[in-house]
C-alpha cells in the first residue's frame, strides 16, 4: 500500500496511526461535549501577561529573543527552573536542568536514550497513551504495573522485577507519572516514592518521572518528587510550561544528572537544535515577574470548579454499579463501568449522543479495562459539564439494560 | 566513566559530543572576528513586523494562538506554504505540506523514517556537519559524493551507484543542499537535478532535498527545486523560516508525497506534538502580509554586500596559491588552501589571533579535505570581515613558510 515501505527503518515499518487520534481528529462536530482530550481551558491562559511579555522581550533584546539559542536551553530560564525545582524539595542547579520543546520531546528522548527493539519498559497500568505508543515506536515491550489509589503497587513492582530478573529481563527505565496520573488522577505516596528509589537502585534502572500536573494540587498536602528523594542520580524528572502558562508555547524541561542531561542534549542537538527562543524569554519573565504566582491560583480555581461540577454530575447521573476517582488536582477523572460495558464498542453511540470520551483499554499496556474510561473536565465549559455527564449516563444506562436483556 | 551507559541505546551509545561545535561554544572571546558560525545576521530580522504581528495574533485570537496544535501544522500556514511552493515551481497541496519545529526536525525525522544500522546513506561531499552527525546517528555508514561548480557529479553518482548495487547495498536515501551548499555554496546545475530524479527512479532510493538558501540569491537565475521535476513522489523537499524571519522562532517546513507526509507526521507527533503555535501564525502574518515580499530583497542585499566585502578581501590578502567559490548567494564561502596547510591544526593558532572558521575537514564523511574551510560572511559585522580575513591571510603566510621551511 505504502510505494516505500520497502526503504524505511523498522522503527518507521512500526509507526501507525493510532484509532483513538484518528477517532478525535475526525470530531469536529461543535454540538459533541468532548472530555476526550487533555487539553488546557483557555480561560487559564494569561494572555495579558503574554502580549505585555512579549512586547518587552522584543523590545529589550530582539537580536537574542529571534536568534539561535543554545541546546541546553536559555541559561536565564534554566537558572529559573533550578531555583523553582529548589522551591520543590529537588536540589539542582542549572546544568541539571535542560528546556524541552515540550515535555513529549523530554519523553522521545529519553526513549531514544534508553529504548530499543529487544528493551523491555515498566510503566503504571494504566498510562499516559502517548508515552505508550512512543515506547513501542522505538520498539520497546511495555509490562504495564497494577496500581491502587496510592499510584503503583510497590510490593507487586517489586516481584515483577525479580520474575523478571530470572528470565534474564533488564528493563533500564520505569516511567512514571507520580501526581493526578493520567488518565486515573491517582497520586502517588511518598512512601511508594521513597521504595521506587531503593527499587531502582537495587535493580538498576531509570526512573523517568513525567509530572505536568504536580503543581494543579486543589487540595491536600504537595508531596515532594520522588527526584527529591533520589539519591544516586537515577530520576529524569520532567515537567511542562503547557498546563500553567500555554500548550502553543511547546515549553517543558527535564531535571537530570549531569552525565544524563549531558547525553539528552546531545540528542536533542539534532533533533530541532533548540527549543524556541521567544517562548522561553516568556516564559522566564512569566515566572520571574510574578505572573506566575498570580495565575496558579487562577487556574487551580478554575479547574477545581470544574471537577467539582463534574464530580457531582456523576454523583447525580451515572449508575450506581459504577466508580469514580476524586483527584485532589490535575485533569481527569477515571470511570469504572460495571463489567458488561465496553466502552470501546459503546463509543459510536456516544458520538451519536453528542458526547465523548477516551476507552480507557488504549491507556493499558495489555488493552485490558474494557469497562473504563477517561473522562477531561479542564476543557469543557462549566455548563457543558452537567450535560455530558448525563448524556453519558443515559447512553451507559441503556447499555445496561441491553446487556442484561 | 558513564555510570548508565549500560542502560543506553545504541544509538544513545554512539551519540558524542562533536569537537568543532565543542570548540564553538567555547569561543566566547568578544574580540574574537567569527567566519565560524552558520547564523543570520540579526540585521535581517523583522523585528517591528514580528512586534506588530505578535501583539495582531495575540488580540485577535489568543485561543488558538496559545492552545495546542494540530502535528501537521497551523493549517493557514500549510496553505500559505503550499502556496509558496507553487510559485516555486513545485507543484503541492496542503496535505502535501507539513510545518516543522525548524529544518532540523525535517532532517531528524527524514533519519528516523529511513535510516538505522546497517543502512547507507550518500550525500554530497563535503556536506552539512549536522546532517552527517544526525545520520550516524541513526547508524548509518555514509558515503560521500564527488562535486565540482555544478554540484554532485551525477556520472560519477550512477557509477557509484551500480558499484554498491554489485556488493548488495541499497542506499534509501541521498541528502542534497542544492541551493548554495553549506559548506561550498556551489549550486546545482538544473540538468543534473532532473538526472538525480531519473537515479531515484532507477536505483530506487528517497531524496532529501535541503533548500535553507534557496531564496537568499543575490545574482544569476533562479533554478526550480528538484522536487518540481519529482514525477514519482521520491523527493522530501524541506526549507526553514530560519534564514527569512528568524531562527529563534524554530520553524521550517517539508513538501513531500503523501505517504511520505503522513509517516512523517507520525513521528513528529510522539517527538514534540506539533510546532510552537504562536510561531506559526506570526510566520503566516508575515507570509501573507507582504512582509516578507519586503524584507527578502534587504536580506539580500545585506548579505550581497558583506559576500562582496569578503571576496575582495580574499583578493586582497589571502595567498595566491589558495581557491575560494563565488557563491550567488547563501551564506557561506569555501576555500581550499595549499595541500601543505592543515586547517584543522591551525585552528588553535587563529583563535590565538582572534580569528574563527571551521576546518573543512570536518564536512566530509572521509575525514578528507584538511586543507580547505568555510567561512561565514553573513554573521560578522562589514568592518570586521576585512579585519578577520586579514587576520588569517597573515597567519596562511606564516603556515606557509613554516611548511616550506
Amino acid at each position: 500500500m505504502d510505494r516505500f515501505e520497502h526503504l524505511y527503518s523498522e522503527m518507521a515499518k512500526r509507526v501507525k496511526p493510532s484509532d483513538v487520534r484518528e477517532i478525535l481528529k475526525m470530531m469536529q462536530d461543535p454540538e459533541i461535549i468532548s472530555f476526550a482530550g487533555g487539553m488546557p481551558n483557555p480561560d487559564t491562559f494569561p494572555i495579558d501577561a503574554i502580549k505585555e511579555i512579549a512586547n518587552r522581550v522584543l523590545e529589550d533584546d530582539p537580536v537574542v529573543t529571534l536568534q539561535y539559542g543554545t541546546t541546553e536551553g536559555y541559561n536565564p530560564l534554566r537558572e529559573t527552573i533550578a531555583e523553582y525545582m529548589s522551591s520543590q524539595q529537588v536540589e539542582c542547579d542549572i546544568d541539571n536542568v535542560l528546556i524541552m520543546s515540550g515535555a513529549t520531546q523530554a519523553i522521545a528522548l529519553a526513549a531514544e536514550l534508553l529504548v530499543e527493539r529487544g528493551k523491555t519498559v515498566l510503566t503504571e497500568s494504566p498510562s499516559f497513551l502517548a508515552s505508550l505508543i512512543c515506547f513501542r515506536n522505538y520498539g520497546a515491550e511495555i509490562i504495564g504495573l497494577t496500581m491502587d489509589d496510592d499510584g503503583v503497587q510497590v510490593d507487586m513492582f517489586e516481584e515483577k522485577l525479580k520474575a523478571l530478573r530470572k528470565q534474564g529481563i533488564h528493563p533500564p527505565l520505569f516511567y512514571t507519572i507520580p501526581n493526578f496520573q493520567n488518565p486515573t488522577g491517582v497520586t502517588l505516596s511518598e512512601k511508594r516514592r521513597r521504595r521506587i528509589i531503593d527499587l531502582a537502585n537495587e535493580f538498576d534502572f531509570l526512573v523517568f518521572e513525567d509530572d505536568p500536573y504536580g503543581n494543579l494540587r486543589f487540595e491536600g498536602e504537595h508531596i515532594p518528587p520522588i527526584k527529591s528523594f533520589d539519591d544516586s542520580g537515577r530520576v529524569i524528572y520532567a515537567s511542562s510550561f503547557s498546563k500553567i502558562l500555554s500548550p502553543g508555547l511547546r515549553l517543558g524541561w527535564t531535571v537530570a544528572d549531569i552525565e544524563l542531561s549531558r547525553k539528552l542534549a546531545l540528542l536533542k542537538q539534532t533533533s530541532d537544535v533548540s527549543a524556541n527562543v521567544f517562548s522561553q524569554r516568556i516564559a522566564n519573565e512569566y515566572m520571574r515577574g510574578g505572573y506566575f504566582d498570580r495565575q496558579l491560583p487562577i487556574i487551580k480555581e478554575i479547574y477545581a470548579r470544574k471537577q467539582r461540577r463534574m464530580l457531582s454530575a456523576l454523583e447525580n447521573y451515572f449508575p450506581k454499579t459504577s466508580r469514580w476517582t476524586r483527584p485532589k488536582g490535575g485533569m481527569f477523572i477515571w470511570v469504572e463501568l460495571q463489567k458488561s460495558i465496553d466502552t470501546k464498542q459503546m463509543f459510536p453511540k456516544a458520538i451519536e449522543k453528542k458526547v465523548a470520551y477516551v476507552q480507557g483499554s488504549c491507556f493499558f499496556p495489555d488493552g485490558s479495562g474494557r469497562n473504563t474510561m477517561r473522562l477531561n473536565f479542564t476543557h469543557p465549559a462549566d455548563e457543558k459539564i452537567d450535560q455530558g455527564i448525563k448524556r453519558l449516563a443515559e447512553l451507559i444506562e441503556l447499555e445496561m439494560k441491553s446487556a442484561s436483556a
